[in-house]
């Protein structure tokens, strides 16, 4: 754990300048509006390490796949979000002198994350090589309520002297990804242009040719006046800017107004988007700063009233559970079909692409309960438009009639991620799929959905499971080899119990919904099933074969479910015996040796008996919790909140309010030591889901929504709403016991 | 199978230009002499698709590591051997017109690798564009009588025309090699120079630094008489050329020779590099062509005079053997204790690095058996020189008291390979370099080797299978989890029957040996327990009771060893079975339909029941072998020979000379269609085992040579000398018997 930021319920924030946390700060400072996003990078030229982030949600670059030893069935290419214009640059002289956040002295330096009204804050003393000082406040934002814009005011006092200040404000289409498998270019320039206060910078990506436009417009004042300053402006390839100076007295202070606009390809037609960037900015610019970010303080007030979560008594999760739903609502709003979550959202590069398994065995319950039910919908949507690469991506792998696949990593339904054992075995991502169709359906009602599309994408999976199985003579069961489950700190292994499970309960699902359209949509099932060419016959027999004789490991004289073959067979420790110093043990040890070990990288089994909690008693649940979860060193970020919804469900108060915070605060306390490279969006979900379906105990039966609360004993009292088929539900819990009203 | 070559006792012939073939045939005909060699690339220009390769024994670049996901404990570099200074350039202009072979017209097109004798002979006819036509002649070698040195003839005849022929001799360093993970430049330059008829080029590699330099010295006659034309000459960073012109009448010969030096700094300082490559090249020159063409075919009679195998009544078989041992011949002649046995020598890029397991499994017989004993020693002397690197390695992964993991690909002992599944899993290597040194004293009786270096390495490999197993609760025995056979199409297994054998060997054979230097080298023993700090009652102790319970899989009711924990519960079916568009499978189906199938790429629990036939029945061999060959696909070139030697030792004679021809024949006929990526040097070693083990039946039995000949059917007779302890053993076979005499 890394602890430097300060407590509080509504901000998050970082008193004195944490150089050696910086680019953990750009993370967590982070600020989007679902259609873009930007890490916490300085205005100013900062010369120190940073991770420089600014990214257009759906625009990607297909980077040429990098392996040393290439196999049959690799992408050839990965997906990779990109860092793109640099709008927020504003260069600043004082008197001549060029400031360099890195090469100045800090002093009461103030970074602010107001979650409330989604305002970045940032304010210091910086005192130049020369002596002279400055005092800056920096305010900036990306606008919910109009997604092509963001504005910023940057705000200098001289404080011991009276002198010149000079503003440059610019943007920068010359940017390069951190990570780019051969040190490409991934942009070319278009168009850049300047005029006095205004700019414009128009780039492509190579390859895929998405163009982003940023505009900005500028305005200055001195101490609160609007002033006309010359502005000189100059462009180069990829590059526009402005300058402006003025001799500013001690004491007075200018701020530089940067108005952005920010489109894309995505949403103009190419010869508009000058136009269309140029508009915004000035847009923005004409709605002024301050009516900007009331209107910002008012679409959050709308997020907030619907999907807070108030805790009571315990300000550190208090804070989490906000900046956590912060986070997920910056970085997928619902409004674009052809959008989705990444995991790292607009906080960083890693792991590119833009969808996992994390979409639908994490985000989905957020955005069902906090959103308008379109917007699962349309998460579900995203994957039945991409079901025809998934059947592609099975019949590369040697999969036939009509069987699909679903990518690990993608953005457009082609597979990007090229490790074997996940590309190719990491095929449980098929089950969540699945799943969230039935949670969908389950949580919603809307059963309309399974002829329109549902059943579509469950035939491809089922008949994906039924080849990846084979009967096993010495067995006399069927048996799945050479697969990777949820714990990817196991390789190729055979019958993972989670995965074997998942196609058991995915076969048996399909012929399920089939059986239900044949006695609600008969007319639907039969085009489908001529659509397919579906054999219903044979393949029906196999099915049923399979669901009756698949292995499911369980241990002799035991209610323990064996995560997969061969685990038994390990040195078992429990994770508490590892020193302190090997973890996280992805950082110290060799991968075979976490191979060997026995240690669990997220939840496997205890995955499984989450999703499917109705299918197992409690004192099941109970005793594979306490054999697996000693052995789990969750070092995946999607591991706490499922073992805290467990905890919950066990009455284990203790355990689920470790993983609780473990989960909340994640990033925000750096337990895995990798804030740096961006947040783990998707998993924000799971914290969630910790509150609602974990000290909540929030689940569907049979149309209807329950609850069994539990009080942290850290907590005074906890509240949140859920929107459920067009209602608002708000629970409340506190000492006294727990209420559920409808709003 | 491709085939095209014209079947021929003493040469490999091919008849017509075969340009689909032609980087096939480059692989093929490449000459060498151990210290350097080359590819069948031509002389003169060739626009068509080529591998270009000129290999220096020794000079590599630590390439980058290029990985999808770094893995802890992977190495930062893969070394790899370099395509260095084309020395055998030679441009040719006809009456002004630039001779590109690929857009000429070919006839009486004949290549021929002479390897009696050691010469590539090239003889073609070339229709210009312009309708001139010529032939030509060209013959070269890398001498192995005087090994800094190679000759080119180059004849021209103008079979239709009067006109100039211009020759323009040249050498150049700006070369590449295909295989670059960043497509880096390897080589920088250092000096270049040419003078009439002379030339030198030296370079340098990046971040290695070995300096190479090649000479030139150049020759030329008319219808066999020396001529001094005007030679004009040039140089250029990189590059070093003369040219010259004369008219030809028709019919009449000119022939330029090109005599070469080329040094590295591994043998020379580097101020006498130049100097010294310049005197190589004089001293060709001064000798001749004619005399070091005698010279060189004195050289390999010296070679076949021991070396050579005589199969009567079938050519094909006779061919196939004299090719195998004339590349091995080629690739090492022992004579630098630096050097190693690459997987393709001097005929490609792939695999990069020098040494695998290879060498101890495969090629130390071959040595042992045709050099002398001092050869063999030099190989194990290699990897005793490297002990501390892979003391090293094994502490990178987490090893501890001097536990000693060798690398799976090195040039200087250290680890170069990065698949997490090899790099880290297949340590069964470490059980053939424990291994080779029990070989070697077998054959050799040379015990102080034991004393003199053979114990630490056996210490360091024992000290390594005593910390890799681990005691399973489950089954009451060592257990050995996560590695990779032989048979590489099984990844991260579980008890692979071979390597838990291995480990289980090496342990009582490191104890064997303790107890053997005990008796005879007491002092040496004292010696060596202070400098390993051994505890010498524990770690034995730990020694016996793993000997005394390790797991080794066996089918119940059978004699079946099992490959490895679940192998039964696969579907299994002989390979016979599989479409043959479907074969090579590794060319066809994804890495995880491999991985699941039952198909061995190399022999496994054969691979180990070669190795320690004396341990078992020949019935247990022979249930073995009929259980795992059906299902062995040999796509290792590793693989038929091992197969061969056990079905001749079961009396298996079809299989085995089956076998025999596969592995004869791997690159001649082209089975796994890779020969274009180079030829696999070290299973070469492998085929002439499969005749001296394995129809000759030879093994050593208490110091003594034994043999049990068979004679395949399709042969008349057969005959194969081995040098044993000093001495001379011939072994011939006919329809009649067998007869071994000493020489």
């Amino acid at each position: 754990m890394i602890q430097y930021l300060t407590t509080d319920p509504w901000r998050i924030i970082e008193e004195g300048f944490k150089r050696k946390h910086h680019r953990s700060s750009e993370s967590i400072f982070s600020i989007g509006n679902g259609r873009f996003g930007q890490r916490a990078n300085f205005e100013e030229d900062y010369s120190g390490p940073t991770l420089q982030g600014s990214y257009v949600a759906g625009v990607y670059y297909p980077d040429k796949t990098r392996v040393g030893w290439w196999k049959n069935g690799y992408p050839e290419y990965f997906a990779k979000v990109l860092n793109s214009i640099n709008w927020i640059g504003i260069r600043i002289k004082v008197e001549g002198e060029d400031v360099d956040f890195a090469k100045c002295i800090t002093s009461n330096f103030r970074r602010e994350l107001n979650m409330k009204e989604g305002v970045l804050i940032r304010s210091f003393d910086l005192e130049m090589p020369s002596g002279r000082i400055i005092r800056a406040e920096v305010k900036r934002f990306c606008s919910m309520a109009d997604d092509e814009t963001a504005a910023i005011r940057y705000a200098i006092t001289p404080l011991n002297f009276t002198g010149t200040i000079r503003f440059q404000p610019y943007l920068d289409g010359n940017v390069r990804n951190h990570d780019s498998n051969y040190e490409e270019m991934f942009w070319e320039p278009l168009d850049s242009s300047a005029s006095a206060g205004k700019g414009v910078v128009i780039t492509r990506t190579r390859k895929t040719e998405f163009d982003i436009a940023a505009a900005m417009s500028i305005e200055v004042e001195l101490n609160g006046n609007v002033i006309q300053p010359t502005f000189h402006h100059s462009q180069d390839v990829f590059f526009a800017e402005n300058n402006l100076e003025k001799e500013i007295h001690q004491g007075d202070t200018i701020a530089l107004y940067k108005y952005v606009g920010l489109v894309s390809s995505l949403n103009y037609d190419r010869d508009e988007l000058k136009i269309s960037a140029e508009k915004a900015a000035e847009r923005a610019h004409r709605t002024g700063f301050a009516t900007m970010l009331a209107m910002q303080a008012e679409s959050w007030q709308k997020i907030w009233d619907l999907a807070d979560i108030v805790i009571e008594g315990d300000d550190e999760a208090q804070q989490a559970i906000r900046f956590n739903i912060f986070h997920m609502n910056q970085t997928y709003t619902g409004e674009d079909a052809r959008l989705n979550i990444g995991p790292k959202g607009f906080t960083g590069e890693k792991y590119g692409g833009s969808t996992y398994w994390d979409t639908e065995a994490y985000c989905l319950p957020f955005y069902m309960s906090t959103k308008d039910q379109k917007v699962a919908r349309q998460l579900l949507v995203y994957r039945f438009n991409q079901l025809n690469k998934a059947i592609e991506n099975a019949q590369k792998l040697g999969f036939t009639n009509g069987a699909a696949l679903y990518p690990m990593v993608t953005m457009n339904g082609e597979e990007c991620h090229n490790e074997w054992e996940i590309t190719f075995e990491e095929i449980h991502r098929n089950g969540a799929i699945a799943y969230a169709i039935y949670n969908y359906v389950r949580y919603t009602g809307d059963a309309h959905y399974l002829s329109e599309y549902g059943w579509d994408v469950l035939l491809g999976i089922a008949r994906f499971w039924s080849q990846r199985v084979h009967w096993s003579e010495a067995r006399k069961q069927y048996v799945m080899h050479g697969v990777t489950g949820p714990n990817e700190y196991e390789n190729n292994v055979n019958n993972n119990w989670y995965t074997n499970y998942f196609a058991k309960w995915c076969i048996a699902c399909t012929m399920e919904v089939m059986e239900y359209l044949r006695a609600n949509d008969p007319d639907a099932l039969a085009s489908k099933i001529k659509q397919y060419a579906f054999d219903e016959v044979n393949e029906t027999a196999r099915w049923k074969d399979i669901v009756a004789h698949i292995y499911l490991g369980q241990m002799e004289h035991s209610e323990i479910r064996i995560q997969h073959d061969g685990f038994l067979d390990k040195e078992l420790a429990p994770a508490s015996a590892l020193p302190e110093a090997q973890r996280p043990i992805n950082q110290h040890w060799s991968w075979d040796r976490i191979l060997r070990s026995c240690y669990i990288k997220q939840a496997d089994v205890l995955q499984g008996m989450y999703f499917f909690d109705e299918d197992f008693d409690k004192e099941v649940i109970r005793s594979n919790f306490d054999f697996y979860e000693p052995m789990t060193v969750h070092e995946s970020s999607l591991s706490p909140c499922v073992h805290s919804i467990l905890a919950s469900q066990l009455g284990l108060h203790e355990k689920a309010y470790e993983m609780y915070m473990r989960t909340s605060r994640l990033d925000l306390d750096d337990y895995n030591h990798e804030a740096h490279e961006g947040l783990h969006i998707t998993s924000m979900a799971g914290t969630w889901m910790s509150i609602v379906q974990g000290f909540g105990g929030m689940r569907v039966k049979d149309g209807k929504l329950t609850f069994h609360p539990i009080l942290p004993a850290q907590w005074k009292a906890y509240s949140f709403n859920v929107l459920f088929r067009g209602s608002v539900v708000k629970v409340s819990v506190d000492q006294s016991g727990y209420e559920v009203t409808g709003l």
